[in-house]
């Protein structure tokens, strides 16, 4: 069987659509919790489910390294050994190298394993062959992302090697039922995005990548840089902007028609103690939250929100903050989810401007403050 | 409304009954599991819930010192501050107090906060103070705990003094429907069992704990003191032998007529990569387990089995330890909750012993390698 897409609505630019892959159905647009090393930290798969999951995340240099392919492979492929079941994907481990500090030649990049300082190579195909052994879903490429602000030259050597590399992985691809996806570079420059996804999009992959965004680059910038990356995608082909999950970024890329993304953020920010909620962002360690028996988010559903007072969530960061992590990353993912369950609806039903709008209002200001955390830190 | 006890089904002298609480029903005999600062660790209360946890003790002395008893009761009491909603227990603090290193004078004990260093002070009336600010469904009176081995003059002082200390908690109490339960101190020695037994049973409690035991005396020594104190004891109240977890303690206290218990050990275990299994102890970290795609314990149906591979365990005790805890956590809770249930049903259709007998095959050896693992250390 081979991946497909389906497109099921439009509103405007918008869409909502079903991807078929080997595991299952994924409705799109859709955000993929991150199961870095095979686990979303605290949160079991069991309770992933739970949330309504139906795709998941992880990362081909970390678990090429621990516990390795090999391994994975013969314990049934990424779905089973990860217990999620469903459909996943893994990004290349291309960001992993860069921003751990690894070496780019033509062929691949050379880097430092981070658990024992062994020497490893990536290579274009040895990705591929990597990822066709953990049998996931969707494979992506291997790019070289490049850290903003960057010089224009620097960015477009990396274009260069970014589509050489995508041509040598879609020639040493063997999985036909394994979708791969390509990945677009530039910057926030908009012409390089442009040119970059033509040259992408002419070698042709059952989806498209959008990286090396929200990496230090203002709002506008990255959804400019994503526009004019989108131009030039074909429309039949589910789009991916990688890394993403501030609800800002995501409404405004789901309107200008971008159909999947990822982040740690809910689960890292979880860990630090904030809370994502209809009201915004909420620190939930002021003392001034120990006294509240309100629950985390009052307009939650979630097992969290449904059971504990946020004066229960700020004592356990005090005093064990392992668990308030757990509890605050079931509630930091069921609201991403519900975004996305949300912006599927409105495409649907042909509202998402207003609900885009009613976003904005509580996640626009969020840029002036907190637009770090939003960075790809997986 | 009091709190009540009923016996439904008894075999030999273990029986299987229903204790009537403020916040619920709990079906004896009754494995607590142990939410030290409010949560069990890792393991959300609607984990808890889904596990089919019925009563679930936290831990006085640390909940009085952070969030403190104005923020609990402000909350609605623990119940609800936890999220667990259902019945709970504290234990009196006592057993912390000593192990940590406080000072007993008649009066009460004295000691130095492990947060901030302040001193604090626990009465016998204090101590109910608190428990009734908690709200609780069973109060634990403040007893002295001596850990073993210990001089039969040590152990007749600490009981003087636990004596004295009950009668006082006793004229403290002022709430009628949270139980009270006195606890029976006298090492490992028979007679001074049976004395203290004597001593709190006369004064009257809704039902009797069984301190002071396994921290380091043999399990034999721990049975014959176990059944000394049963002597002596009303049957028609709840018995509880404190912070004991073992599976094989466990069996054959319940064969004696002990209808509750509570232990760390599960939780702890978990976060060490240790599995409680129908085959007995099994260390997952041992990297023979990283190739294996079979569950936990292929006999358990808890969420953890029914998902994950022990490959991805072993994974995940290298490089995610705290998500390792929380997978292991769960299943080792419904080992745990399972073995009570098995013995509750044995009791109701009269076969116990040979339950007792098939479980000694698995957890008698455990005696001997492991015995202080199963020591009472919240």
């Amino acid at each position: 069987m081979r991946p497909s897409f389906r497109i099921d609505a439009t509103d405007g630019t918008a869409r909502a659509g079903t991807l078929t892959l080997r595991h299952g159905l994924v409705p799109t647009p859709v955000f993929m919790p991150v199961a870095t090393r095979g686990m979303v930290r605290l949160v079991p798969p069991a309770t992933l489910h739970e949330l309504g999951v139906s795709l998941l995340l992880a990362n081909t240099y970390h678990l090429a390294l621990r516990p390795g392919a090999d391994v994975v492979a013969a314990l049934g492929g990424l779905s089973a050994f990860t217990g999620f079941g469903g459909p996943m994907l893994t990004d290349s481990g291309g960001f992993q190298v860069m921003s751990l500090g690894g070496t780019v030649d033509d062929d691949g990049v050379t880097f430092r394993s981070t658990y024992d300082g062994r020497r490893v190579r990536l290579t274009p195909e040895g990705v591929v062959e990597l990822e066709e052994r953990f049998g996931v879903d969707i494979a992506m490429v291997l790019d070289v992302c490049t850290m903003l602000p960057a010089e224009r030259a620097a960015l477009q050597v990396a274009m260069v090697r970014t589509t050489e590399w995508a041509r040598r992985a879609a020639a040493a691809r063997r999985d036909e039922a394994q979708a791969l996806f390509g990945i677009v570079q530039g910057g926030s420059e908009e012409d390089l995005r442009r040119e970059h996804a033509s040259q992408i999009a002419e070698i042709g992959f059952d989806g498209y990548g959008i990286g090396g965004l929200a990496v230090g680059e203002s709002a506008p910038a990255t959804l400019a840089a994503v526009a004019a990356a989108l131009e030039r995608l074909p429309a039949d082909r589910p789009r991916y902007l990688m890394g993403v999950g501030d609800p800002y970024l995501i409404a405004h890329a789901v309107e200008l028609g971008v159909d999947a993304f990822d982040c740690v953020a809910p689960t890292r920010l979880a860990r630090h103690g904030i809370a994502l909620t209809s009201q915004g962002r909420l620190a939930l360690r002021p003392s001034r939250w120990l006294g509240s028996d309100e629950p985390v988010d009052p307009r939650c559903g979630c097992s969290t929100c449904r059971t504990v007072p946020r004066g229960l969530v700020a004592h356990l960061l005090r005093v064990d903050a392992h668990s308030a992590g757990a509890l605050l990353s079931v509630h930091n993912l069921s609201f991403q989810l519900g975004l996305l369950r949300d912006l599927r609806a409105a495409i649907r039903a042909g509202t998402l401007a207003g609900l885009v709008r009613a976003l904005d209002e509580v996640w626009a200001p969020s840029w002036r403050s907190a637009r770090t955390e939003a960075a790809p830190d997986r």
